[in-house]
């Protein structure tokens, strides 16, 4: 299992959140997806390495950006 | 028909605007929603008399206020 750690830029309510959490959870591999609306800190969990490029294809789907 | 108009107060981002929309959406009566973003104006359309109370508890149930 690996854990990787993104700050989300754009979101400004729970609905953001859910939108996040829906898209980045169907990224091969992961199996879950915690988000800090105020922070904007992503700490996504997977059952092995994560393709960070399809992590920020999830966000940008979702209508939000990676940070960096 | 008949068209009122209200303020929504709280609404952050598009996600807020559909919540609203559905959920006043749903008032008996109500034919059509227009919410816009930046001012929280909502125009509500119905083919009668609308129950102003019935539209007040639509946007709370949407977690949101009607100004006054």
């Amino acid at each position: 299992m690996s854990t990787s750690t993104y700050t989300v830029v754009g979101m400004t309510c729970g609905h953001c959140v859910m939108s996040v959490k829906e898209e980045v959870g169907e990224v091969p591999g992961v199996t879950g997806v915690e988000v800090d609306l105020d922070s904007g800190r992503m700490t996504v969990t997977s059952d092995g390495p994560l393709d960070g490029s399809r992590v920020r294809d999830a966000v940008e789907e979702a209508g939000y950006q990676l940070k960096g």
